[in-house]
């Protein structure tokens, strides 16, 4: 299998060579898990376009005449673009009463896609009586530089902007113009982000502490640089997610790889796999194959929602056996359980996305996040290969990642010992069945910085829509995440009437 | 009174013309006073060369290949430079014994300058057990990015470059590289500066507490930015310095204006004021000579020392009128007490130091300090004219000053709501007779980031070397944030030990 593919379908389409003219290497690169609060549209089970629209009704879009980069004073950095912010002010007690701004920060996706299922801030909104703004990140949607995708996506001259201090620091230019707009001065801002937004979300109160007095950061594996976590942490919760579901189903998986090999070394052993998953396209090796299962595995764990459980649908699928006792027949039976009944399987026809396209840079730039497959997992044991990953995206951009600068920057390690005197107001929320909390914060640090966490939660729960199927656990997170935030609230205002 | 150029003989030298075409514009460009913890020549009443030699002694000099952009990711922004820092291991209890790091971040000269002025951390090495590093700053000494000073100075493009953010990124890599070089992961790191190098300590510390554990920022007016400081702050506390030490010096100091303005306007007006000044090249407009004394008065105030007193000094030059009891000849008076007998004053010819050069760049690029008279200082009025000076900053170097950035990267509206709850482990130290005293922090914010202050203190007068004449007061000042970074290290001694 090559590891190089992996998660390609996470993205739901290949990834974008005419980027590159290094096709080749591309195919190597091994590229990180989606980051997003939200998951493949398969698993969307709320109806998003209904609340999406109820939702949009009440949100008025602005353009802020962003700096292009904060931290240079070159004549071209002082070049601006037109960066995309929403606010619905249906809610907000208004500046009188210093009545709170609830800022949701924009991730590796132009912000629309986060509003059909980001639900923290509209379902909190009348309890806060808050403003609700959505910040969009810089390269992605409609809020990009150069004049055109084409353009900003060009190379890494014009790439180059693009990384998350720039974007923090897009936020905090942002923020304080909206709150100067409205005269907002004294109302506290709480930022809420997830995952890769989640991270920027803590980042951003440790970095800004003078603009946002909190921060939510759901689902943000903060500390996955570096060697911080192991990097087996992943695929161990992959497989600890699909062995806790069914130990029939784990071991199937875990048998399968081999036997994909076997049968794939065999003269016509491609055109009896691709004939067995009813690939749409004719599979030309067997990595193909692979790495959409194992793609498919691990979306299933790090999206594995109420009410349906993602994984448990998968597993029914293999256990169940109805497109034959085999191995093989087994795994496919969870793909057909997993998609629904479809004409073809693998190898589907996608198109670029540009979180894949603007995420990959990321990667290949400051996000480094080194996840590899050790012995506990039901995959087939293949470390990080930091070497071959550097070589991947020097073809690809021709620049170097720099590993270490998130740690430098941002810290990470030590992280108790380090923030528990230093810094206040953070909620680092977490589901542990989600593979990436494995790089997550799980611990209080203090008592202002600290962790909550469900058991049976996956990626992002609690910053989504509230549904009528939510089970107590998760209302219980989201409860105790208002109450934090709302303590926060008050001791402010407490401070705010002594200065 | 050509307000424009007030101060430039604090830094010794006329402003560098030859770096622009725009010269009469910058003419009119209005400097800010220097901001190094030492001041000039003349009052540097320790005997430097024999204390710098035998600091010297035990100095290693070591070279860094140091990333060129921090926060950007094109090609060019990974071009390197060589970084200098030199280190003193004599005192160091070293790795094992977790003992503590000791980092001066060199500010806006070459790092060889503050080693003859700079003892705090020689003078505590022994108590401490500590390593003392020695930080030089970019585009500064040896430091020069793009080859070669010629390059890195030649116009916006390659001075984008130089800004504060990106010079604590160049230290929080050195100290990372350092730390990892000694095996000495475990050692507290205490960060060290003066004036604009305490605003640096001081910001270092709130971006990147997981590589400082404290820091002493001596001197640092990090609230003389934006608005959070009244404009008038310094020249208020200027004047109050000199009628603190006379108020007959101070009164003919602000009846004198108008009376070299008076004979000025005379038909042979410069030229009697030429030999009554004794200057060292006729006068060609009555601001030369304004603007010689503006800067005086403010450098004997900042730099106002034990034992010598420099208001002291000047004030009892005018006071005591050796040169006529008329007020021109007892300001001259003022000026012979200051700079000794010399064949002329005024108008000397001099070089163009480093500090001016860069210092000019970074005002007009990101630190641009607020400062002008008010009704309540010897001088007369003249608030700061922002239009004025971001037009001279545009036709000197054709980038606008981001007059907002510094509080919107570091904060500093509302230090104290904001920072009570938030950070903790630095000292701000400040001499209230320093007119940057003015834009200091000299409240306590928490239990560990405290103002620690002197009534009759200057200019970093801390971070010197201690002295025999050293008044109770200044010893008492240096015990004090001794006892202070003590109790920070034995704390995470503490803490390392429940990790």
């Amino acid at each position: 299998m090559h590891r190089a593919m992996v998660f390609q379908s996470l993205f739901l389409l290949p990834l974008l060579f005419s980027l590159t003219t290094a096709t080749a290497t591309a195919k190597r690169l091994r590229t990180i898990p989606r980051l997003s609060p939200i998951g493949p549209r398969v698993w969307l089970d709320h109806p998003d376009q209904i609340l999406g629209e109820s939702v949009r009704e009440d949100l008025e879009t602005f353009f802020y005449n962003q700096t292009l980069d904060h931290f240079n004073y070159r004549p071209e950095s002082y070049d601006t673009f037109l960066q995309r912010y929403l606010i619905n002010s249906k809610y907000w007690g208004g500046a009188n009463a210093r009545a709170p701004i609830l800022v949701y920060l924009g991730a590796e996706a132009p912000i629309d896609e986060d509003l059909d299922a980001v639900g923290f801030l509209v379902d909190t909104a009348v309890e806060f009586s808050s403003l609700l703004v959505y910040l969009e990140h810089r390269y992605y949607g409609k809020s990009i530089p150069f004049g055109s995708r084409e353009e900003a996506l060009k190379n890494a001259s014009t790439l180059g902007y693009f990384n998350s201090a720039q974007a923090i620091a897009d936020y905090a230019a942002i923020i304080i113009h909206i709150k100067k707009t409205l005269q907002a001065k004294d109302s506290p801002v709480i930022v809420i982000g997830g995952s890769y937004g989640g991270m920027l979300a803590s980042w951003f109160r440790l970095k800004y502490p003078h603009i946002a007095l909190g921060a939510l950061a759901s689902s943000a594996p903060v500390l996955y640089f570096d060697d911080i976590t192991p990097q087996y942490g992943y695929y161990a919760l992959v497989s600890k997610d699909f062995r806790g579901a069914s130990e029939t189903c784990y071991q199937t998986i875990r048998k399968s790889w081999e036997e994909i090999d076997e049968v794939a070394s065999k003269p016509d052993g491609l055109s009896i796999l691709s004939k067995k998953f009813k690939t749409c396209n004719p599979l030309t090796d067997a990595s193909e194959l692979k790495n959409h299962l194992d793609s498919t595995y691990a979306s299933a764990a790090q999206y594995n929602k109420p009410p349906t459980y993602p994984v448990n649908k998968v597993c029914g699928g293999i256990d169940g056996g109805g497109f034959g006792d085999d191995l093989l027949g087994r795994v496919f039976g969870g793909l057909v359980a997993y998609k629904g009944n479809r004409s073809c399987y693998v190898n589907e026809p996608t198109n670029q996305s540009e979180t894949s396209v603007g995420w990959r840079w990321q990667t290949c730039s400051e996000m480094v996040i080194p996840i590899g497959y050790g012995n506990d997992s039901m995959f087939p044991p293949d470390p990080f290969d930091l070497k071959a990953y550097i070589e991947d995206c020097k073809s690809l951009y021709n620049v170097t990642p720099r590993f270490h600068w998130v740690t430098t920057y941002y810290g990470g390690h030590n992280i108790r010992l380090i923030l528990q005197r230093f810094a206040s107001n953070i909620i680092f929320s977490n589901g542990l069945r989600d593979p990436y909390s494995s790089g997550g914060v799980l611990e209080n640090i203090s008592d202002t910085v600290v962790a909550v966490k469900t058991v049976n939660g996956s990626h992002c729960l609690d910053i989504l829509f509230a549904k009528e199927t939510d089970p107590e656990w998760l209302v219980a997170q989201r409860k105790t995440e208002i109450k934090i935030i709302k303590e926060w609230i008050n001791k402010y205002y407490a401070d705010l009437s002594r200065f």
